[in-house]
């Protein structure tokens, strides 16, 4: 083989000595001081600024995805710090590393789910008739339908309806929305669209491709760790919980030395 | 050793089956759909909403610090994405993992300097003395002085003077930016504030303790290496970089086969 | 809910002030001095010491997997530690990450492949019909097998026939290595058993289940990724290739602004 | 800047369609089924194979650094898992992340003390007047000795005599050896010697250089943390611990709201 064989090429930034220029726009006088974070992470992901409306329900879906609790990827964050302050970038890292398949592929597999099943958010469909479609499809293939229901917020998910009405105040309440609530009512019990359903739909309302929605709760939750880690710094936890494991973890075995 | 020897406790969130609360916030209602991305991560930092102007000024370090290019952290989450398709959340964390002293340690390290320097903002100081001492202790001690200079963006660094100018207009060109201004000028030679020094002061005069500063650089990336791994997915690049770099790094041992 | 709801439990260690204890033998008395890391690393995941024939086997097919090149998951190592040269492990942990389905996933596929064919390596087979059938049900469902042929090593990946040849001799060529080479035979068209497909069978003959044996790929690469570390601080070669890759990438976009 | 500036170099393995060559050895031929891992990790790291005697020593400090309990790296390897069952190489990953400073930071630290305080050892020195030095320049500095005494395995630490005599039946027993204890014996009150003294200054007798010290310590545990991942998927602990730290660390927040 003989290289180059591929010109290398990237459209996102353009860095120089006095200029960094970001799809036309000059980041130091068109968007530093007149863009929030979270428009500017669909700039970066879009390639063009949100509209108002674009911008408020982005915002909203990863507002929502900053901090849910002593999560796993929380303790992780913790943990992974006391072992290695001097990198706080590792601890965020080791967080990241757990939001997969379990919690955030939700949000991934019902954005694909709904994708897949209205390729054309144009065209006119039947939404109850294709959730039944797709109800029976899962059944079939012996998948599990993700995005509804939960373990802890039942009988609802209380941020599922303000998604979905922030959605529809701002004209993002179209077919991706209306078909993973439709699914949720046909499901086998008819049960509530959760979080990550709403996020997965909406994310899908936005034009966002479902391979990329797992990294909207990657970014969003990363900002959710440092307040972590900075609380484990003021007030430490993560050593108390490893003793109290270790020690609980082992009982039975030194239970056998005692004896012996 | 008996345990519990400690109560763990957090006072970042309560998660309730139909209600999350922070900091006297119920997400739903008080936050979601009126916050953007940039004033939650303030939010969850400090455990209260930004003024406008805090939210300005801290939504400027923030945007400035998701994209510059063709980083080794977006080469690492591009080339990590590739290995791991199903685990965007490994690539991002994998970009991240780099993030540390030497870029955007920078800021840590301005702030560190700062806030040891001036350990109470609302003291009175000669700042001008106060940057000779510091670059004078810097220089005996042997420490590279960090948040001066570039050795690309060079003779200025577009991004501090804007970051400065909204720091100004918003009420935070305070004694800790004043002190990196004068640092760099006293510094031999004399020379400029850069993005990170110019970070690191303004977090300085937000209150941000110097020891989180580095996850401002973390949690913004994060939102800058999706668009990467995006990028990647629709026109990789780095199994070109990876063929070419195993090519020539690996041509002298080849040559000495054909020798032999 | 009301906690615990359940006893953690774990039977890996025992760690006491004077003595740490693992599945029976003293680390300091019995195994310190006397085995190998690979004889080790068969203790730690089976609870016991490997026969000679085992560790013949096992420490060939961990040693297949320390290196191969300037890899993906080599030069990420490498970039990392530029950015955060404080934290060697982060720089091996983001080597690890991108060590995913589409490299090291292809032992873990021929594994489970295997394993899913042969429920009972003791029960008899007729391993030619088997190998067509699974052929025939990878067809039908669309999915590629894994573990056999090669984009590079072609026409026969040298690594596969030396690890047959030392599973031989140990007596682990039973019907898991059989199946694989005849998968490769009855294949469209037929073609070659690869390195990873030699693992995953060979594992699978250790009885080692599918679901770990992704894990031997990282902690046999986690080895060759510290000597590529080390490497690179004696001879740096990233930053050469980070600028390299920002000027082919973005030389189309510098190519506009000097029109305009 | 015009590139490219420099030519990419790496001497570790030259990969061929039909052949393997590290530092003149044929991976198929001369390695596999010869060598075990640790001994292939030396020969990595140095470019040569191990005397019997290296072999020896490498291998106990390897096998001692596999596995220590129910460790935060532990922890953060099961909970990783358990989010992303999709990606086992993150949760080896994150485990890596937390094997910093505080842990095997001190195999480091103690290693680079060694070497500082004895940059040939083939001169001829004064043990016992050089750790009296060392452990003053320490106070001075108000830097802590690592590598000495243990928080837990006291007033011994099993692990460290055992390593000293492997290396002392190997011929390992040299300067550095001799200063680590000395250094203990030294110390204000004088103490012991502990696990990570012992692999820093038998890690200096072998020739590795400190800053590569602790990739020995992630490298290791990587080989445990699959043994935990095992267990975990048999056995899983880490919903039943993040369940009891939520419920635990957010107890005074439910209080308030139920006197509300």
């Amino acid at each position: 083989m003989k290289f180059p064989r591929k010109k290398l090429k990237s459209d996102i930034v353009l860095v120089e000595t006095d200029k960094i220029t970001m799809h036309g726009l000059d980041l130091c006088q068109d968007i530093l001081g007149k863009v929030n974070l979270g428009d500017m992470a669909f700039f970066q992901l879009e390639g063009r600024m949100p509209t108002p409306q674009e911008s408020a329900v982005f915002n909203a879906i990863t507002v929502t995805l900053v901090e849910h609790g002593m999560t796993p990827s929380a303790i992780v964050a913790r943990m992974t710090y006391n072992g290695s302050p001097e990198s706080m970038q590792g601890a965020i890292a080791a967080g990241l590393c757990g939001m997969g398949s379990t919690m955030v592929g939700a949000m991934e597999d019902a954005a694909r789910m709904l994708q897949e099943a209205i390729p054309d958010p144009k065209a006119r469909i039947d939404v109850d008739a294709l959730a039944r479609q797709v109800v029976a499809k899962c059944k079939a293939n012996g998948v599990t339908i993700r995005g509804i229901g939960h373990h802890f917020h039942t009988p609802i998910d209380p941020r599922a309806p303000r998604l979905f009405e922030i959605a529809r105040a701002n004209g993002f309440d179209g077919p991706y929305v209306k078909l993973m609530q439709a699914i949720a009512k046909a499901a086998e019990p008819p049960t509530f669209v959760n979080a990550p359903g709403a996020i997965g739909a909406i994310s899908s309302e936005l034009g966002l491709p479902w391979q990329i929605v797992r990294g909207i709760g990657s970014m969003s939750r990363a900002i959710g760790l440092i307040a972590h880690i900075r609380e484990e710094i003021r007030d430490p936890m993560t050593r108390e919980i490893q003793f109290r494991v270790e020690e609980e973890a082992t009982e039975h075995l030194r239970g056998k030395r005692d004896k012996s």
